[in-house]
């Protein structure tokens, strides 16, 4: 029988957790939960108790682990699920001996601050897993339609299709459809880079601009996106596919995105500070601006739309002005 | 002096007669309404009585007229923007004779019913126009943005970009950009595939299906739109520009879109019968499917999205079990 680790406990892990357990495959689950008094919650209730509260916890096939090191110990397949600014401390008590024979999964969805690298390639760098060890889940998936068990699409992407395809398998369901890729770091980084333009779509939104705007302003942030990732690592790829346009879309156009309305937040006046403490909680899009703004210069890249959401978010420049001075590199 | 005809009055001709007003250029604009009682109230009281009414008719710019012919006689070029469906009938008393040295210019997006062409193919065949003596408008462009002077951009489209140059100077203001094209028919029948994609959006959302598959659904139009566009028009293109994917997000993500609107009645359970005469209107994508599924037909084309719009709206297949065979033809 497989056995499965999940590192975090939030909405997306938790849908994670619902998926894996709808899923016919026989397997065990090894749940690390952060938090002692979680554990004992979700085995007395079995519902997360923060998150995704809705989803009811199939027990018999979750075994609930405080330790990350014994999740890595019993298991096959690990699937990191913390907030990206996280997951170094989740898994500082690691050595690169505990990552040997494991395939390693990320659905994490932005950039590990204190390296400035994405998932895939901090797991390399830091604990020797092979890239083509790695697979990446892809969106567009609201966690919260998960719950509902509304039809999703989720993208695997290795360097390795077979062990994408290991992996997607444990997630098919009748709500669940999977696609494969080989494009790890395409898939990882256009997650990053569309936090940053659902950022800049909230911003303009802030601002007063309208719908047209927004859809021109999506249009050319999907061909950001493609010469960024083209770019960073040259290989044929479809940038409209689900798990980079739809993923887009899906953020851009959610009422409910951290990043949209921490954008238009910005856009309405509220600086930085007091957005984040308004929203009593961090936008991914301001960690990963930071971070791509980094590859931007080192590689000497055009990015008007990246370059304005770093600029008003990192420099002080008022968004108004920002923005329009954007509107004319637009087409 | 130019001399602009606009031919049509409904919300998105009142607003081009705005922009055209707005727009810093000297000209005359002859205006085709076609009655005469919405003549005179708007000569009167300087507003559209049924459209876009929010806008002032600067009537010192715009002369209203009573007959086709007449503003074919005054004007050098011609602004067609009544509805698709209703273009022969504008048209009747014309001849080739009278389109001859006038540049044409389409706004209308949708498909002359009874010949089943595009509005470029149908003044070529039926009037003698030549291609490169067309232009096509596209979007992303809600009329109502345009009287809220919201910043928003047009593409001119023609097969002579040096056409597409002499009309697009006439539009330009604080609030319309635009971008320039060689791509005529691909813009045309990109803005005629849209409407069909925003159906079958609203057809899923009907059916209860949620923001994750929308993604999917619109990534995997995207892609549908530019495969049948390089089969119809081999040229290069680049699809994720604005007046192609830019037009299909405006489109297919407004809550105010009349295709999404009727599509969602139908994948609520509404006939087409009933859905049209509780809206009271026509949807251009209902029209647009029956064309463009001739087309399909023709070519041999793949074409998943469209046909399942088709068959629901033509061939009484239930769109639940319609859509869930498309959904698994998605990627």
């Amino acid at each position: 029988m497989i056995h499965i680790g999940v590192i975090g406990s939030g909405s997306w892990a938790t849908a994670m957790i619902k998926m894996l357990t709808d899923n016919a495959i026989e397997k065990q689950i090894h749940w690390w939960v952060r938090k002692e008094e979680d554990i004992d919650y979700i085995k007395q209730y079995r519902h997360n108790p923060s998150y995704l509260s809705a989803v009811e916890i199939k027990l018999e096939k979750v075994q609930l682990v405080a330790e990350v090191k014994a999740v890595f110990a019993a298991s096959d397949i690990i699937i990191l699920n913390t907030p990206a600014a996280y997951l170094e401390d989740a898994l500082k008590d690691l050595t690169p001996e505990d990552f040997k024979g494991k395939l390693m999964v990320s659905a994490i969805k932005g950039i590990v601050p204190s390296i400035k690298l994405i998932v895939g390639e901090y797991l390399n760098r830091k604990f020797d897993v092979g890239l083509g060890d790695t697979v990446v889940i892809g969106g567009p998936c609201h966690a919260e339609e998960v719950s509902l068990e509304k039809l999703s699409y989720l993208t695997f992407a290795s360097k390795n299709t077979a062990n994408a395809a290991t992996v997607e398998q444990y997630f098919q369901s009748h709500y669940i459809k999977t696609v494969e890729s080989n494009d790890l770091l395409g898939v990882e980084y256009g997650a990053v880079l569309k936090n940053i333009y659902a950022l800049a779509g909230g911003i303009c939104h802030g601002l007063g601009y309208g719908d047209n705007f927004q859809a021109v302003l999506i249009s050319n942030a999907i061909r950001e996106m493609e010469y960024f990732v083209n770019a960073i690592d040259p290989q044929p790829r479809e940038i409209n596919k689900s798990a980079y346009l739809g993923d887009l879309l899906v953020t851009a156009y959610s009422q409910f995105s951290r990043n949209r309305t921490f954008g238009t937040m910005i856009g309405k006046g509220y600086s930085v500070k007091s957005a984040q403490l308004e929203m009593n909680m961090v936008a991914e899009g301001y960690f990963a601006s930071d971070c791509i703004q980094d590859i931007i210069l080192q590689h000497q890249l055009e990015m008007p739309i990246c370059n304005t959401v770093y600029n008003i978010l990192y420099k002080q420049e008022p968004a108004a002005s920002a923005v329009r001075k954007l509107t004319d590199k637009l087409t």
